[in-house]
Formats: C-alpha cells, sequence, structure tokens
C-alpha cells in the first residue's frame, strides 16, 4: 500500500450551508457540483475536498457510525479491483479493521473500507471517472452505479 | 484564501499504536519521526500525513475540545504572518468560527485555528521548517519555539 491520499472527504450535517461557507464564502471554485449531494473542491495536486451529507457519508462506509471518531474519511483512488482487495488485505494485517468489505460502489467503482487502529476510516477504491492530469489537476465526473 | 490543503493531521490516543500501523504495519516510511511526540509521513504533491497525539492537538487548537467535531485538522501553510491573519479575518466573514487567534506557535511559526460551521477545524500556519521541492517533495525540520 502506497501512501497517498487523493480525496478528503467531510462528512457534513448541512451541504448548502457546507457550501455557503466554502465556495460563496471562501470563494473556491467546485471541480464538480452535485445540487443536494456532493461538493469537490480541487486542494492540491492530485487532491480533492469533497464536501458530503454526514449520513450517506455514513450510510457508504457502513459498519457501526457510532465507532467513528469523526464525520470524515481519507481515500485513496487506485487503478485495479486486485489491487482495492490486496489494499485492504495489508491494511488488515497491519492491525486494521475492515468495515466494508470490497465491493461494487454506487458512483460505478470498486470500493472498501477499513479503519486504522484509532478508528481512523480509509476508503480504497476504483473510480473510472477519475482522472488526474500531468499538472496534477483532477477531474471527477459522476458515472453513476447499476443501472438495473 | 486559496484552496490548498498542505498537512492532514490525525490526533492519536496512542501514538505508538499509530506508528505500528503506518509505520511498521503498511510500510510507509516518515518524512519525520520525533519518538513520544510526531509522525509526518509523505501522502501526496506538498502533502503530509501527521500523526499526532490527540491531546497534543487539542491543546494546539485550544478552544472548547468537546466541540471538535473529531480529533483532526486540516492545515495551510502560508508565506507571511499578514497571510495567515488575512485568512482568518476572511474565514471568519465567510462564517467560520475563530477558536484560536493569530500567534506564536510552538513550533516556531505564527498560526491560528478556525472551525467551519460545521466544526471541521482548519490551521493556518507559516512554518519556517516547511519546504517543497519542484517535483512535490515536503521536508520538514523541527525549528522549535522560543527558547526564553
Amino acid at each position: 500500500m502506497q501512501p497517498h491520499v487523493d480525496l478528503i472527504t467531510l462528512g457534513v450535517a448541512d451541504l448548502e450551508a457546507a457550501r455557503r461557507f466554502y465556495v460563496e464564502g471562501l470563494g473556491w471554485t467546485p471541480v464538480l457540483d452535485v445540487p443536494g449531494e456532493v461538493v469537490f473542491i480541487q486542494v492540491g495536486h492530485g487532491l480533492l475536498l469533497s464536501l458530503w451529507a454526514a449520513e450517506a457519508l455514513a450510510a457508504d462506509v457502513g459498519g457501526d457510525p457510532t465507532t467513528a471518531p469523526a464525520g470524515m474519511s481519507l481515500a485513496q483512488v487506485v487503478e485495479s479491483e486486485d489491487e482495492v482487495v490486496r489494499i485492504l488485505d495489508r491494511a488488515a494485517a497491519a492491525g486494521g479493521e475492515i468495515v466494508k468489505a470490497a465491493q461494487r460502489a454506487d458512483f460505478g467503482g470498486f470500493h472498501g473500507y477499513f479503519a486504522d487502529p484509532m478508528g481512523f476510516h480509509w476508503e480504497i477504491a476504483t473510480n473510472p471517472g477519475w482522472s488526474v492530469t500531468a499538472d496534477g489537476r483532477v477531474s471527477i465526473v459522476p458515472i453513476g452505479g447499476d443501472a438495473d
């Protein structure tokens, strides 16, 4: 498992309040803005900040939300489903807890979550809608889940 | 206030457990490792993950730790003390709450914290020990606080 963070997700109780602060208040331009759902903002080379409804984040993580230390998670975007599985195995072997086994994700990728021994959540995911230019700009397009 | 995150700090109840997981378990090599105090790991272009004792983070933030949503904070490293002050003012004008006014920091820089309307903490800091190479590698050297 290589040390990289590609996405920082803040689980927010009020998405519109979060948007007012970051987008209107601070003037940060979203990379992708899906009203009522999620706001992505570029905050570094290959790095996005995601504002997501806290309950949506909790539901996506699964597991027992009361044991999560925070309404946030860190994510790695990786190349293949095998890599998702290998990294979750590696994290478990290192003492992490698998809170969501590797599986198809609603956004069209394949993902799972582990908690580190302190309880911080990491998502490991493929994401067919994610790409990064050589100078570090991320584009993320909604792919959507299974249509059936 | 430009949209960038330079440092993700996880406040950990047990620093040695955190080190065992990330450094020994996952095999991530620290950029700077101060036993008993803090571990910094490079996780992106110009981006460090910091493992820091939860009580040290809470003490550094100041304010009322019970209102913090999480034992974590996001940080921006900026160029000047004026910029720290301007950004905190901007965040307050946008609806953020100043939880630590701009002031000299123990690590030798100048910093302050605001909370966004959801309660997430952002540190805005100068750091004379922080530098980033053109290819994004961060070096961080301990400067120490005032000796007097």
